[in-house]
């Protein structure tokens, strides 16, 4: 079974480069941890951490997917940013759904562009 | 005790912020679960997985600041890129260094620009 984890980001924040890859990685972190002990975190890792980076355009298209995931019974991990650069405390950055199976993952996912 | 995961990563390869964020994430990930059980692990994510993402300009900065970190007692890992998009199988594109505490980790990063 192919596993993957999908990090959705918000583009309409102008975070910076390294704010993105800060936020992505709080998401991808809080994934693992949860799914730790799991038989599609054990592949995931096995297959060497399978990730995808995608892009929604604001909120709302990041509250889409995530609510899509968990509608079809997927992990979401969503990222309130503490707020001390760049953006507003509490403000949602970016979201992790899985690691699950590629299918599963693609069929919330799969119409959104790489970021 | 301040606790902090830095990310250091190359700026040479051309790397889109989509991929730097998935190479970041793949460096975190590994961190946090090579950490697991450690004190400073869960002060660490106590604390709200505080995160620095930094910038070398080449391979031989990264080497610099893994052999350092390394020498310091510092646990590194490093992200092997599997090569299917942007750069070459194999190549090195960054480097987590901790968690551990900031004043140690600083020691080693402290000079290097963020992303």
């Amino acid at each position: 079974m192919s596993v993957k984890l999908a990090l959705v980001v918000r583009t309409d924040l102008a975070m910076g480069k390294g704010k993105i890859a800060a936020q992505v990685a709080h998401a991808a972190v809080a994934a693992a941890l949860h799914g730790l002990g799991s038989a599609e975190f054990a592949a995931w890792l096995h297959d060497g951490q399978q990730k995808v980076v995608l892009r929604v355009s604001d909120s709302e298209g990041l509250q889409k997917v995530c609510d899509d995931a968990a509608s079809a019974g997927l992990h979401v991990e969503v990222v309130h940013d503490a707020g001390r650069t760049q953006v507003l405390p509490g403000t949602v950055t970016c979201c992790a759904i899985g690691p699950a199976s590629a299918a599963e993952v693609d069929r919330v996912t799969g119409s959104l562009p790489l970021l």
